[in-house]
């Protein structure tokens, strides 16, 4: 495998001895580290084993880049029964070299070792460039709330492919392999972002986790937010409101952030709201839309 | 489980967001990743889950070590079955938080999802303070080669568990839990060492691998390797010759190191073989105990 992953441009000692090293020039290093467990975060009769690494390396790569950073490193385990086909591991490690290449991420590392279960664990680095990280902790009442990249995409492809269609190919393709938009991360940092986080849950449910940390309450204008002709003719198909995908679909990694004013959005991004403040102690930090609570929320991994 | 892990003294950013901030003062960082697969690396009847955090953090703390690197940092994945009982995941968090301690890391952040199978993924960061990384390309013939920490003790405690037995309890604590000695990486790093290892696999297995690298023969002398009465004693019980546990065994983490002279060799290792050519092309990279072929070797994870 390890022949078919990238270098990387940060990289100072690849795989194949105890440890990595990784250049981090500004003194500091970006950390994220996420699990995808076959049958529940993929499914091997749905995506293509390059699907799997495209993703797996997408949506770590993206939780850096939510921070403000430049994404420099991955490491891989891979956990996998001894009968999983060698083409299974090539094709994953073609996924993962791809996904990398858009950043210039390298793999640096990893572990394979057998088990029952297909399971992948990634891990993540990345480069700040001396800025400092934009956590979910800073959303202020008076900002503006603005995402880029796409919204319910994923959702309406795993809706098609749950109830047995292979298309639209637009939506399936969403779910198969996200395309976050990874230079925006380290721009909204750039133009001032007070908070930022990688839309993974579900834009609400993410934007609840940003309330709660900054303790501020989100207020969300559905009008703002384009539901585009494909999810409409998804949600037609489905007889499902495409609304439900945008607002509490994951796995898209859009990056929502919040900025001091409108002139700080950078351009690409949609404004789609304001931040307030908590209006009582007893509702707590919330996300409304329309001036609505909305409480759909996002995935619970052990509901 | 956040509320029982250790803060570390280089986190920025611990965890709670998309990702962590660990300062690296010398601009670059050591970084390594291993997984542990129930029933394969630990088993729930012979470890309980706080050895298993202790194991899980120690082996990769190791590896940082072995760099010559000051641990920094774990990330941990736990994929978990949903009857995996709460005890299970803090007494684990408790393992993790007593290994880290011994270093002064941070757990920075992890992830937690439901699978069938039991499965932890720890990623560990090091610092090298500015060093030249150790790795296993350095050893130069006329180099000595010296270690330190346990040699055979694990593999004496899994024999004696794999038996039946539960004791003697110092080579069956000694499998549930290594003790490696971190603070020799960076001292052997210090005093000169041109390639090191930390022994996982077997000490031959791994000598095997600075062979490879280093393009040298390597020439153990048995009677420079001390057989603890402790391991005598389970060797008779067993019927086993405790020096194939020395020469093979893995997963005490002891720190196997060459180094350009013996004034070199810092104290309290042990030298126990010196760096010698390639004698011949057909022969290649070799280890050699009492100047004939060793070849039980390690652990091969998918034979």
């Amino acid at each position: 495998m390890t022949s078919r992953l990238p270098v990387g441009a940060r990289t100072r000692l690849g795989p194949g001895d105890d440890a990595a090293v990784v250049s981090t020039p500004d003194g500091q290093v970006v950390a994220t580290t996420d699990l995808l467990v076959d049958g529940r975060h993929f499914r091997r009769d749905w995506s293509t084993p390059y699907d799997v690494g495209r993703k797996a390396a997408a949506q770590n790569l993206a939780d850096v880049a939510a921070m403000g950073a430049v994404p420099t490193a991955l490491l891989v385990g891979l956990a996998a029964p001894a009968d999983l086909a060698a083409f299974w591991a090539e094709r994953f490690a073609d996924g993962l070299r791809d996904e990398c290449d858009l950043v210039g991420a390298g793999v640096v590392g990893g572990d394979v070792v057998r088990s029952d279960a297909l399971i992948v664990a990634v891990t993540a680095l990345g480069d700040l460039e001396g800025r400092t990280p934009v956590t979910r902790a800073g959303a202020k009442p008076g900002d503006v709330i603005a995402f880029v990249g796409r919204l319910g995409w994923a959702a309406a492809g795993l809706a098609t492919l749950s109830r047995g269609f292979r298309s639209p190919r637009a939506v399936v393709d969403a779910h198969r392999r996200p395309e976050p938009q990874y230079a925006q991360g380290p721009i909204a940092a750039t133009s001032g972002a007070t908070s930022m986080i990688d839309v993974s849950d579900g834009l609400v449910a993410d934007l609840g986790h940003v309330a709660r940390a900054s303790e501020v309450c989100i207020e969300l204008r559905s009008a703002a937010m384009p539901v585009a002709t494909e999810l409409s003719r998804v949600g037609d198909a489905l007889a499902v409101d495409p609304m439900t995908w945008v607002l509490g679909g994951g796995d898209d990694h859009a990056f929502v952030a919040t900025f001091p004013s409108s002139g700080d959005v950078p351009p690409g991004w949609t404004t789609i709201g304001e931040v307030v403040p908590i209006r009582s102690a007893a509702e707590g930090p919330c996300v409304r839309v329309d001036e609505k609570p909305y409480t759909t929320g996002g995935y619970d991994h052990f509901a």
